[in-house]
């Protein structure tokens, strides 16, 4: 067996919930666990440099093969001297598989058992993607943690297609494994599948946890399905992962599912949420959703969170975040996306800390009162 | 007498040309001259941060009345308590008067003696201009150095306008002296124009110079005209301007103008030139204009100007720079307008030493001949 490079090390349960504590040891560091991990799709956090990411204590990010695939190529992210090196950014990287993106992305794809045929989202042009090459891309993007080629059927498919769907990731899975050309410096995750049926989600488990895998991620979750469907699936799915390798969440970054995801055992989540509505001028805050366009802003000389202590709140007010959203300045954008990232690592170290302290539940309470979930109509985000 | 807010100390006179090494005293801290002031247009330097223009040494910034008038207005300004706070810069601000912007955007205009009647660019309604209101927004805004109201006729226009509009720009200097309610904290410059006759550039420059302003600015050049025809009134105006106060020239911020008008004695400058060629991926380097986004430079693991030493070039290759410019990732022109800054706020760096140790012909020789200047057909930036 294997020493895998990516390593897993439990250090306390709380005594309620089933969420954990812990660190992940990566080939560029270690992070505490449960883990933000903001998402920079092209080797970059959209407006935010990586000095930035560090000061707000991300200890690993997440970059997407696909993206990186089309542009700039594999090739030359390698002869670049891997991901870390081009991007500058010292820190974990984890590249999902590009399967995610085929399936969502592209409308017209053909699956077979050797992979994947479908067409490229910025010029049409013909694209074909198999375990192997998801791996072999990877491998040349040189992440900490890969992701192993998977398909990510819809929430609402039937139990037939679902079943023959985790069949063919297991055996995806199983190739991928084959392909892996530096499992001493890169660690693979294998992805557990089975949308919405119990029966399905154990078999994925059973089938990947009998692989030799760095740590196992949870797919096919937050693709459009109802939270209470989400939490279910969790329910059942986390208990069959082994206690001693990571466990990741795939697409989730409302502040809700990420303390229910941590409640039910998770350690990673990554979404594009928190950068993707602050370019909308959207904002995540301690007294939840802050539309930071609105009018009701313009003269607001208040931080745009009074209870946080970031780059942007100890610096700005609301009415020039209004302002420079207003004005289409772009600086505006950097400001907001700081905060949203900021907002969500620092509710995660938070989380962490509530789990140290065995008051997880209390502090989901209080979080959910003042953020606005108990209301009626809460939005998500 | 007043004693102005604003204070220029000359400190050397380089041999051979006619620049002047020296400091300008502000409310808001000392600048060494000759200096390059970064453009915020609407109160932020586009997607870069205070924190930033300070670790490149820029020592004031110039923000535009017309836009903030528009966007978000001086009283928001005012009651955020100023320009300086509502945008987290402690160092210089210098406003222009609005004047160029009424002549530059707007189509449709009347000049009359009271005042300019024109349209706003954003939505077409009807706007006054006058001497008093630009003073008065500029006394709401807080920067540190203003401008007098003026009127900036187009290079070629006739001498008989020219000489209308000069004196009548004399008047509306008198008339904003006047106006002006916080001379005790904010410099009040006067605008010498006269396009390219030397008669009016001295008619106006001894009006203005008669008045008891702060300093002066050169208006009505690099408004089009060949440069010869710049150098040439700078040839003949600089001398008309009291060696004991600063001397500003507006919109100039090619690297060969920035030398050239340092020759002939000016000890300040701005431009959006830098920034917005960053944003088209063009950037200004020690060997000449480099565009970045060029096929050329997809597998170029170097530095954008091996060279410079900003976070930049320091930090991120040519390859990775034309990625993100290719992908429309806003942290490229992050990047790119970073290091234009620095480029040019490093050229006053040297330029300042040159004249420090008496040889700016030769700085400029070498300069010139690196950066391509003395080829044929050389282009501007
Ligand atoms: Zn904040
Ligand atoms: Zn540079």
């Amino acid at each position: 067996m294997t020493n895998h490079p990516v390593t897993y090390q439990l250090e306390k349960k709380d005594k309620r919930t089933g969420a954990r504590l812990g660190k992940i040891t990566t080939p560029h560091g270690t992070f505490e666990t449960p883990m933000f991990m903001p998402v920079g799709t092209l080797a970059t956090v959209k407006t935010i440099a990586p000095e930035e990411l560090e000061e707000m204590g991300a200890g690993i990010i997440l970059s997407n093969t696909y993206h990186l695939w089309l542009r700039p190529g594999e090739d030359l992210i390698e002869e670049a001297g891997g991901l870390h090196k081009f991007m500058n950014w010292s820190k974990g990287i984890l590249t999902d598989s590009g399967g995610f993106q085929v399936f969502s992305l592209s409308d017209m794809r053909k699956i077979e058992e050797e992979g994947v045929h479908f067409k490229s989202h910025l010029d049409g042009s013909k694209l074909f993607l198999s375990p192997e090459k998801a791996i072999n891309i990877q491998n040349k993007l040189g992440p900490d943690i890969m992701m192993s080629f998977d398909e990510c059927p819809p929430f609402d498919e039937s139990f037939d297609y679902v079943k023959k769907s985790v069949e063919r990731t297991s055996r995806w899975a199983e190739r991928g494994l084959e392909a892996h050309q530096k499992p001493d410096s890169q660690g693979l995750f294998g992805i557990v599948q089975g949308a919405g049926f119990e029966e399905l989600r154990k078999q994925s488990a059973k089938d990947l946890t009998s692989m030799n895998f760095a740590g196992y991620s949870i797919g096919g979750l937050s693709v459009g399905e109802p939270k209470e469907d989400m939490y279910r699936v969790l329910d059942f799915t986390t208990p069959l992962l082994p206690e001693d390798k990571p466990r990741y969440l795939m697409g989730v970054g409302t502040p809700d599912a990420l303390i229910e995801g941590v409640m039910r055992g998770v350690d990673m989540f990554d979404c594009v949420l928190p950068t993707r509505i602050a370019r909308n001028g959207t904002t995540m805050t301690s007294k939840g959703r802050v539309v930071i366009k609105n009018a009701t802003y313009a003269r607001d000389f208040r931080p745009l969170d009074e209870k946080c202590d970031c780059y942007t709140c100890r610096n700005y007010t609301r009415a020039y975040l209004r302002h420079l959203l207003k004005s289409d300045e772009t600086f505006g954008l950097r400001l907001t996306s700081y905060h949203n990232l900021y907002f969500l690592l620092d509710l995660m170290k938070k989380v962490r800390q509530a789990i140290r302290e065995d008051n997880l539940l209390e502090f989901k309470e209080a979080f959910f009162e003042e953020y606005g979930y108990n209301k009626p109509n809460a939005k998500n985000f």
